[in-house]
Parts: structure tokens; C-alpha cells; sequence
């Protein structure tokens, strides 16, 4: 299933900068066989999870999260970057390659025990990743798992974020 | 069924900033038996329309787009702020109260003659929608419906958009 994914992942060289070989997902949810592939799979990793909550970060996170929580039937609960949120919120912040950056989520989002996955659509240094994992703990949310749809694996995201929660991606470059 | 959903809204008050009222979705996609409502609802809408894509409006209309495409088994496209869709683009901008702002999406997004259903979270003034249809007909897609989730309908943006496709809103205030 995953080398049927990765034939829809486009490749384009020196974005966001020179010397970035960005992976393109969006060749990949606009083919309907493609996108209905990686929800389905998604859906059968997770199903038998009990997930009461699937923490989505913004915003290509949505893309894969909102689907899969229709389909779980369970919550979906957003990850932002910070103000926007309009109700009040918790912050994290992680470091970029150049400065800082924040994650917010909103205090009511998550209650104490409530199994959550927390999903993106690539894990890279995982930064962003384990500031949505820090988030979740502090609400003293159950992280079932954190998935993506990329992982680039030379990057270590997973070695960051493996202590919180399994650590599942459907495509490893 | 407007009416349930309606009842998971939450206003807060002076966000973003003092005077406004805002519609907080949170509360709604939170809960899986509304956000349920509100895919399904929408599913019923344009399930019969033969939609090839959907077009949605970051980030909060992929919340509701992506599920929604998903469901119809359509493809699903993005329209993104500047600077973040790697491929080729084109843009549009459209007025806010203070300056101005932009919606990009991929050249090779919807083929000539496609159906293509617009969404985002919320029809304000319209400015925003009004640069995702000319973004679509300038790829000579075909729009079924521009569809909310919420209307504002004192601020007239169905006026402003109606010329291009049907406007359906789930929920009017």
C-alpha cells in the first residue's frame, strides 16, 4: 500500500529553499484512490485503539485528521499556531533552524485520561511534533500514538518523540 | 439538524478583537456526534452533484473539505496563503479591513471542466471566497456551490459570491 501512496508524492527540488528536496503531498489527496488509500489505512491501524480524540496540527494535519476522526467517530481537536485560537489555550514552544516557534491548543480541548493520537502530515526534526505531545500531557491526555504520512527518517524526528507514544508513519524516506 | 449542530457553537466575546463576536467551531468538531452531523449533512447536500474536487480554503475549511472528500471518493485541493504550495501557482487578493491578503493554488489543481465544490468554515464578508472562485474559474473548473459551515449573514458575503455558484450555509447567523 505504501509504494501505491508514494507514486502520488511529488518531489520538488529547493523548496521551501535551495538545497530542500520538499516531498509534495498535494498530488496525493487530490487523486480520490490515493487520498481514500491513506485514510483507509490509517483508519485500520487505529480502529481498534479506542481514540477519543484525534489532536490535529495545523494545518496539513487537518488533512488527515478530520477524515480520520469522521471515520473513528471520535473528536477532533486543533493544534495552532499561536492567537489563533479564540478561547483559552496552553503553549509550547520549540526550536526552528533559525529562532523559535509556538504550538497552542485550547485547555477545554483535551479531558484527563482521554485516549488522543496526535497527527501531521511529516515528521521531520519533529519539533512541532513533540511540543503536540507535550501539549497532550499536560491536559494529562493518554497519547495512543503519533502518525504521520511522511516520516524523513535521517532526520531523527522519531528518536525525539518515541518516549511519549508508538511512533507511526505510513511512508519513511 | 441545524439546530443541533447550532447548540455546539460557542461564542467568545471581543475576539479577535474587541466588538466582534466570535463563532468558536472548536466546540462543535470536538464533539463526534456533531461533527458527525455536519460531514453527513454536507455529504447529503452534494452527494448527487458528481463533484470531482474540492477546493479548500485554509486551514479551517480543510477540517470540513477533507472529510467531506473522503466521503464523496472526489479529490481534494488546497487554497493556501502565499508562499506555501511548492508547485506552480497563481494568486489572487482580495481586500481585508486593513490591507490586503492573497489565496494561492497549484496550476494543476483542477483540470478544465471539473466540478469543483468550494468550503471553508465561515462566509463573512466574502473576500475571501470571492478569490477562490476567479482562483477556480481561472482554471476553468466548473464551481458546483460555495458551502460554509457558518454564514454571517448581516455582513453580505452571499451577495458578493453569489454570481459565480450556489451558496449553501448549514448555519445562519
Amino acid at each position: 500500500m505504501s509504494d501505491f501512496i508514494k507514486q502520488f508524492i511529488r518531489d520538488i527540488p529547493d523548496f521551501p529553499k535551495k538545497g530542500i528536496l520538499f516531498k509534495d503531498i498535494t498530488t496525493a489527496i487530490k487523486n480520490p484512490d490515493c487520498f481514500k488509500a491513506i485514510i483507509d489505512e490509517l483508519y485500520n491501524l487505529f480502529k481498534d485503539k479506542k481514540v477519543d480524540k484525534i489532536a490535529a496540527i495545523e494545518s496539513r494535519g487537518y488533512i488527515f485528521g478530520a477524515p480520520l476522526a469522521y471515520k473513528l467517530g471520535c473528536g477532533l481537536v486543533l493544534m495552532r499556531k499561536p492567537g489563533k485560537l479564540p478561547a483559552q489555550t496552553i503553549s509550547e514552544s520549540y526550536d526552528l533552524e533559525y529562532g523559535q516557534a509556538q504550538l497552542e491548543i485550547h485547555t477545554d480541548a483535551i479531558t484527563k485520561g482521554e485516549n488522543t493520537l496526535i497527527i501531521d502530515d511529516l515528521l521531520a526534526t519533529g519539533g512541532t511534533a513533540e511540543a503536540a505531545c507535550k501539549l497532550v500531557k499536560r491536559l494529562e491526555g493518554n497519547i495512543v500514538a503519533t502518525a504521520f504520512l511522511i516520516e524523513l527518517a535521517d532526520l531523527n524526528g522519531s528518536k525525539k518523540i518515541k518516549k511519549y507514544a508508538p511512533v507511526i508513519s505510513l511512508l519513511k524516506y
